[in-house]
C-alpha cells in the first residue's frame, strides 16, 4: 500500500476547514511527543498534526484523506503502551484532546454522553460529584475516553465490575471516508444487526474515529473499603487469589504487588506507603451501600488470607489512607520506568485459577534470561503487567534478552490459555505475538473487517495485524 | 444468489459422514415444525435435517455444504419469534438440539462450558444446583443457548444483571467453509485484536455456527424478594418506572403487565394469580446476599411507587409465592397466542426515560387502527413486547391493520431513538423495519463483515439484512 506524503495544498486544504492555523501543526512545529507513546519504542511522526474540535473537522478532514489516499491516525493523550497511536505511515494525526466536553448527563437513563478527548480523571470526577459512578478503573488517570474505548480498557475494579465494553452505549464514530454513523444509542438492550459498537470497542483506531460516546453509569456505592494484605513470599500471596475467586465472594478489585515497586513508588511519589516490610501484598477493595454488606463480603476473604499464611490484615477505611494507597497503585508504571535506563511491557491476561502460575513464571524468569523484571497488575482478573527492565544492558545485549524473555512470557500465557493482551492492545509493538496466538483464519476474516470498514485501508495503518 | 437443492447423492454424503441414519430427516419425514419457528408467519422447509451431534460432524457438513454452494441454516429449539432459524433458501437445517452436554464447570474460573443445544433451563438449573447462577433470564426457558447467544437475549433481569453477551467469555465456532475457530476464552479481560466474540453474538447464524460457549457465572444471590405492585392505571404504573430508574435504586428486574394479560396467563396455566383487581401492575425483583440489603433496596422503591399512586405493594418471599407469579410471568407469550386466531409482534427497545412514553402509544394505538394490542415487558430496561392479535380478522384486513399498526410502532420508536429490536433479533420478518431504522452506510459494512466469514453466502440466507 502507497500513500501520499503530504504537500503545501493539502496543508491549505487543511487550514481552509479547520480555520485555525494554531489548531494545525507540521514541520519543526510537531512536538516530539507525537512520534511515539508513552512506551517510545515506536517511533514515526505524522506530517501534520489536527487538534480537531468537532465531528465536522473529523468528517471533512476523513473525506479529504479518503480522496487523497492520505494514512489518518487518531491520538488521545497518547498514554498507549504499544504503539497504536503513532502515525507509522505519517500522514495526518488527529488529536482528539480539544474534543474534551461532557456534553450530557441523563440522570432518567444513567448515561453520561462524552467527546473522545475527555480524560478519564475529569469524567470519574464529574460523575462522582452528582453520586454516580463510572466503574471502569485504569491506572492511567490522565487517558482520553476515546483511547479507554479503543483499547477497551479493563483497569482495576475489573473484577466486580467488568471493563470499559461494558459501559460504552453507543457511539458516533466518522468512517474513513468521512460519513458520520451510529453504532448503538441510550438502549440498555439491543439486537438490532450486528454488534457494530461491540466491533469499534477495542480496534484501536482502524476502522473509524471515536467522536462521542454515549457511557453507561452507575450509582455511586456509598462506602468503600481496602485491605492490604502482606504476606511473607510472592508465592503465598499470589497463591491466595484463585482461592478468593472460588470461594465466590467478589471485591471490586484484587491487586498483587512487591515489595521493590512500592519502593520504587515511595521513592517516585516521595510518600511512605503504609507499610513495605513484607515481600509480597495483596491490596483488595470492597465497596457496597452499607458498612455490614462490606465487612460480610471481607471477613470470609480476609479470613482465607490468613489460612493461607498472610502476615496481617490492615484496613484501610479512611479517604486519607485510601488514597495513599491506591494513588502509589496508581503510579506504579511511572515509578518503574524512573528506576530504570529504559523498559518494554507486557500485559498478557490468562484465566484466573492459572494467575500465580503465570505470575510465579515471570518471577523467576529473570534467572533463566538475565535480566531484570518487575510485575504487578490485577491479580483478580487475571491481567498482569510484567515491565522488562534495559538498565546498564548495551543495546545489542538488550534486544537479546528482552526479546527472549517476552518469547518465553507469550508462549507460557498460550499454554495457560491467555490471551497477548489483556488491556493494553496490540498496536504495533504486540503484532508478532498476536500473529503467533491467533488462527491465521481469524487475520483472514479481521482484514475483510477491515476492507469492510476502510477499502483504501487510510486508518492508523500498520496495527493489529496489518 | 443461487443455491444448490439437494439430490440422493448429497443425502448419500451426509449419511456418509453422520453414520447414524436417524439424526437424518429428509422429505416426508421432516416435521412440520421444522418449516416454521414459534410465531409460524415465515414458512420454508429446508431440504434435509441433520441432528448433528459434534463440531466435527458440524464441520465436514459445513465443509461439504461451502464446496457444493449449498445453504445452512441452524437451529436449537426453534423458539424464536422472527424467522431466524427458517430455510428460506431450503439446504441443509443443522438441528442442535442434541448437542446438549454441560461440558465443564470451571469453579476456579466461574465459567460453565456448553454445546449450543443446552437449554435455558437445564443451565440455570445445573448451575443453581451448585449455588451459581446464570442471569441470563429471557422468558422462554426452553430456548437454547445457541440461540440466546445469537440473537443476545436480554431477558427479565437485564436491569441489573445485564444480557447473554455479558456472559459469553468464549465461542467455539465452525466457519462456513468448515474450520473451526476459538474466539476469546476463560480469561476476564480480552483486547487481543478484533472483537469476534462480540461479533458473533447476536449474529443471528449468518457468520458461523456457534459450537462452544464458555460462559461467565457469578455466586448465587443468598436471598431473593419479589414485589407485586397494583396500580390504578396502566399511566401511573409505567410512568413509575423512570422514577425508579431515577432513584438510583437497581432492582433485578422491572416488568409491568395489564390485567387482561394476567387474566389470559390465569387461564393457560389453570391457575390464580395472586392478584388480578388492579388495572395494571409493576412486577419487580430485588436480590442480594442478605435480607437487609435487599430491604434497605426495595424500601425506597416501594415508597416511590406509593407516591405514584400504588393501591398496594403485595410482597412476595416465599419460594412457592416466587413461583406462581414469575411462573405467570413467563407463559405470557403462550397466554396471549391462547387468547386469539394468530398474532405477530414487536420487540422495540427505547431509553428508559421514554418506556413510559411507548407504551402509552402502543396501548392507545388500537384505537387508532382498530386492531387488538396486548404488550408487557422488560419495563426496567427499556424492552416492550406487543403482540398485534388476529382474533377474527379476514386475512385482508389483518395484513393491513397488522402493519398499519407495525409501521407506527417501529416509527414511534425510531422517534425516541430506540432499536428494532431489543432481543428477538430481526431474522426474515422485521427486515423491511431495520431497512427503514439503519443508515445504508452500516448495512453496507454489514454486508462486508458477512463476506468476510461467508464469502459464498451460504450460512443462513436472507436474515438480518440480506
Amino acid at each position: 500500500m502507497s500513500y501520499k506524503r503530504l504537500g503545501q495544498e493539502d496543508l491549505n486544504y487543511l487550514k481552509s476547514i479547520i480555520n485555525d492555523s494554531e489548531r494545525i501543526l507540521y514541520g519543526d512545529d510537531i512536538n516530539e511527543d507525537y512520534s511515539h507513546d508513552e512506551l517510545g519504542d515506536t517511533v514515526s511522526y505524522p506530517d501534520v498534526v489536527v487538534k480537531v474540535t468537532s465531528t465536522e473537522e473529523v468528517s471533512k478532514i476523513m473525506k479529504y484523506a479518503y480522496e487523497n489516499n492520505i494514512p489518518v491516525t487518531p491520538r488521545g493523550s497518547g498514554t498507549g503502551l504499544v504503539g497504536s497511536s503513532v502515525a507509522i505511515e505519517h500522514g495526518i494525526m488527529l488529536d482528539t484532546t480539544l474534543m474534551n466536553h461532557i456534553l450530557e448527563l441523563d440522570e432518567s437513563n444513567l448515561t453520561v454522553t462524552v467527546e473522545p478527548g475527555v480524560l478519564l480523571m475529569e469524567l470519574s470526577a464529574y460523575v462522582e460529584e452528582r453520586d454516580l459512578f463510572y466503574p471502569p478503573d485504569p491506572g492511567e488517570k490522565s487517558a482520553t475516553i476515546g483511547g479507554n474505548i479503543s483499547t477497551n480498557a479493563g483497569g482495576m475494579r475489573a473484577v466486580k465490575y467488568g471493563v470499559t465494553r461494558d459501559y460504552v452505549r453507543g457511539l458516533e464514530v466518522v468512517l474513513p471516508d468521512g460519513r458520520v454513523v451510529e453504532f448503538g444509542g441510550k438502549v440498555v438492550k439491543n439486537s438490532t444487526g450486528y454488534a457494530m459498537k461491540d466491533l469499534m470497542i477495542g480496534s484501536e483506531g482502524t476502522l473509524g474515529i471515536i467522536t462521542k460516546a454515549i457511557l453507561k453509569l452507575l450509582p455511586l456505592p456509598k462506602k468503600a473499603i481496602s485491605l492490604l494484605i502482606p504476606f511473607p513470599s510472592l508465592e503465598k500471596a499470589i497463591g491466595t487469589v484463585p482461592l478468593i475467586i472460588k470461594s465466590k465472594s467478589i471485591p471490586t478489585a484484587i491487586e498483587f504487588m512487591q515489595r521493590e515497586v512500592i519502593i520504587d513508588a515511595e521513592k517516585y511519589l516521595g510518600k511512605k506507603f503504609p507499610d513495605n516490610s513484607a515481600d509480597a501484598y495483596l491490596l483488595l477493595k470492597f465497596d457496597g451501600n452499607s458498612t455490614e454488606e462490606i465487612e460480610n463480603a471481607y471477613d470470609s476473604v480476609a479470613r482465607i488470607c490468613l489460612e493461607q499464611g498472610a502476615i496481617d490484615i490492615l484496613i484501610s477505611d479512611t479517604t486519607e489512607r485510601e488514597e495513599s494507597i491506591w494513588k502509589a497503585r496508581g503510579a506504579f508504571l511511572e515509578a518503574i520506568k524512573g528506576s530504570t535506563t529504559y523498559m518494554d511491557e507486557v500485559d498478557v491476561v490468562v484465566p484466573r485459577s492459572s494467575v500465580n502460575e503465570m505470575v510465579e513464571y515471570i518471577h523467576n524468569l529473570y534467572k533463566e534470561v538475565n535480566i531484570r523484571i518487575k510485575s504487578f497488575g490485577h491479580a483478580g482478573d487475571g491481567n498482569l503487567h510484567a515491565y522488562i527492565l534495559k538498565d546498564d544492558l548495551s543495546e545489542e545485549e538488550w534486544e537479546r534478552r528482552m526479546k527472549a524473555a517476552m518469547d518465553k512470557i507469550y508462549a507460557k500465557a498460550r499454554d495457560l490459555n491467555g490471551q497477548v493482551s489483556g488491556e493494553h492492545g496490540i498496536g504495533y509493538a504486540k503484532k508478532p505475538y498476536l500473529m503467533e496466538a491467533i488462527d491465521p483464519t481469524v487475520v483472514g476474516i479481521m482484514s475483510g473487517i477491515k476492507r469492510a470498514f476502510d477499502p483504501k485501508s487510510i486508518l492508523n495503518p500498520h496495527k493489529i495485524w496489518q
